[in-house]
């Protein structure tokens, strides 16, 4: 099978903690063009907290179902680069994944088990595959980079790295069930300060949420869009992943509540 | 007429206040290049004030007419996403535009009628050509994205939308012509610090500015470049739009001032 | 000899202190497209700060060589637009500059030298090959933009300039040899706060650094990566250019240190 649609050109994302200032971004397209002339580059974020792979398994989980197949996934987040750390691709389902083995890719994994894809773990050890230097500390540079171009050129995972069955998986934190409700916590900040949390509508099994409470804070019941509340109320809302959002109509939830990922969130759920 | 050059690729512009740092951006090129691999995308910007639709109008007026034939804009600035505002697109002279009705096309609106450009605008109201889920909150993604992959494709404006004829446009503040001269107000404050007038070059009818006068602060006459005055002086200057410009040089003018936009800026002209 | 790689397209990379929010950079994708449709566009930096023409070599400096064959390095940190400043283009061994003749390319310029690489530098003094009304405020739209496109379109340098012997070279500062060591200072700090030196590893000879000393500070010895340390701990090690890097691990140096660019540093050097 033929993951990159013919003579279409493959795209490969890029998400890093990089920041945009320094060129660090910049570099790693020079080596992958150099290497993937054709390759489709789209950046996905460069603005994750450093050293945040939580963030960025976010980031990665509510984008990539997105692109199209043969996407390839190319994600350097990476406290440990250098260490022992596994350098690691992936095929899960129709996608590609290549970084660090440090859980950043968990909700890839999931997702593609909770669907039954196919996937496939590689740890990149042929550095003959890499470029000639590799720095200690720019791995994304001189290894991911070089591999995510060789994929693109449709060189199979078997000839970058072998096979591995273990990748890291952060420990999500898990949604509890109450006596009439849920308890979950803020996931993620975005860049309007709304609050996406961990809660999503499947979890709800079909009741309505009736109230929402954080530390100081209560939101009754759930609006469809901000357009229903006046500029400066709360609200509640399904977000764009069908998780629970909540934020303030043009205006900016965390910095009003002072909240931030890991505070709890709780739901009392209505009838169905 | 062909509008995208024949086998050349369609260029996709991207004006957003969705900041870089989400992957909101990124989710937006993956569900384009799933419709129109072949599609050129450019950021134009994503740092946006949330929800300022004049802010967003701005750049795209400054912007847009420097690009080829065929392009099309997509800007995703909308605090009414998923309420009664109408998802829209247009053609613009050669151009097509695809975003909310709210007036963020305003300026392009304005410059097609100076130059007597042909203009239709349409009501996206086919579902069918959107995402088969349609998220309440993110419009981007699920229905101007696709929009704007199918006009790179060379699907006709009719068949993705019914023709509209009544456009929302904003109410952007006219200059005021006074005894002596000009009054108007700052429209846009920009990366430098710098402050961009709504007052242009022909407002002046060939007549010299010889006083500017903003609150706290008086600037004899224009200079043609940064480089005639030295660091930590105020100048005026006709900037890339030939709009009014106040700055620092190599300083913050905003910051300096503590300048708004909308603050008034008063200027004297002298003998054409 | 063709440098651009028969029917691939041409690399154009963007470098500014624009920053990603008027729309200035995608305004220039746009001159250029229109131009060479075929253009390759990669942005190395928009976050230079502004008119800092130091930082900009730095991050030129340490991604050019990174790029293939035949790319043009696109610069416009010019805060001599409109003066007498010289727009120039030049090409160093297989890469192309455009940019403003004020010190900017000096690093690739330094390296073309050391590598014995052919180097020609033009002034471009044609009009008639930029945007037809040129403003004295934005170069990088009106002129150097369609001079990139251009040479990604295959014209001759000769054919858009005139040949010039002397550009502007910026005063960089060199490291000073001790009686036990080496003094240089911070050149860049980067988007973790990590403060690189100008002390590059073939300065030592051999010797490893033993001692790192800033005002208020000193590290003992190298580490080859951040994971060897604990959180919070000072760390020295050869950054991906081989330059002496200071930082904290998963913390702010630059913050913690009060350090900017500048500040000296000691090194006291072991034996061989």
């Amino acid at each position: 099978m033929d993951l990159r649609g013919g003579s279409l050109p493959s795209i490969i994302t890029l998400l890093t903690d990089f920041g945009p200032e320094d060129g660090t971004v910049g570099v790693m397209k020079g080596v992958i063009l150099g290497v993937a002339p054709q390759a489709r580059l789209v950046d996905l974020s460069h603005g994750i907290p450093p050293q945040d792979i939580r963030a960025a398994a976010f980031v990665l989980g509510r984008t990539a179902a997105f692109f199209p197949e043969g996407t390839i996934h190319l994600v350097v987040v990476d406290p440990g680069v250098g260490t022992v750390r596994r350098p690691m691709a992936a095929r899960l389902g129709a996608q590609f994944f290549v970084g660090p083995d440090n859980g950043v890719a968990t909700r890839l994994m999931r997702r593609a088990e909770r669907l039954s894809l196919t996937c496939a773990f590689f740890h990149l050890d042929r550095p003959e595959r890499w470029l000639a230097r590799v720095s200690d500390v720019f791995h994304g540079r001189d290894l991911f980079a070089p591999i995510a171009a060789h994929l693109a050129n449709g060189t199979p995972l078997s000839e970058l790295g072998s096979p591995m069955a273990d990748p890291v998986r952060l420990a999500l934190p898990e949604v509890e069930v109450t006596a009439d409700g849920l308890v979950g916590e803020v996931e993620y900040v975005d860049h309007f300060g709304n609050l996406r949390t961990n809660i999503l509508r499947e979890d709800c099994g079909g009741r309505p949420p009736s109230t929402i409470r954080l530390p100081g804070l209560e939101i009754d019941g759930l609006v469809r869009t901000f357009g229903e509340r006046a500029p400066g109320e709360w609200i509640a809302f399904w977000g764009s992943g069908d998780e629970l959002c909540l934020a303030v109509v043009e205006g900016n939830a965390a910095a009003r509540l002072g909240a931030a990922v890991g505070m709890k969130v709780e739901v009392r759920l209505g009838r169905a």
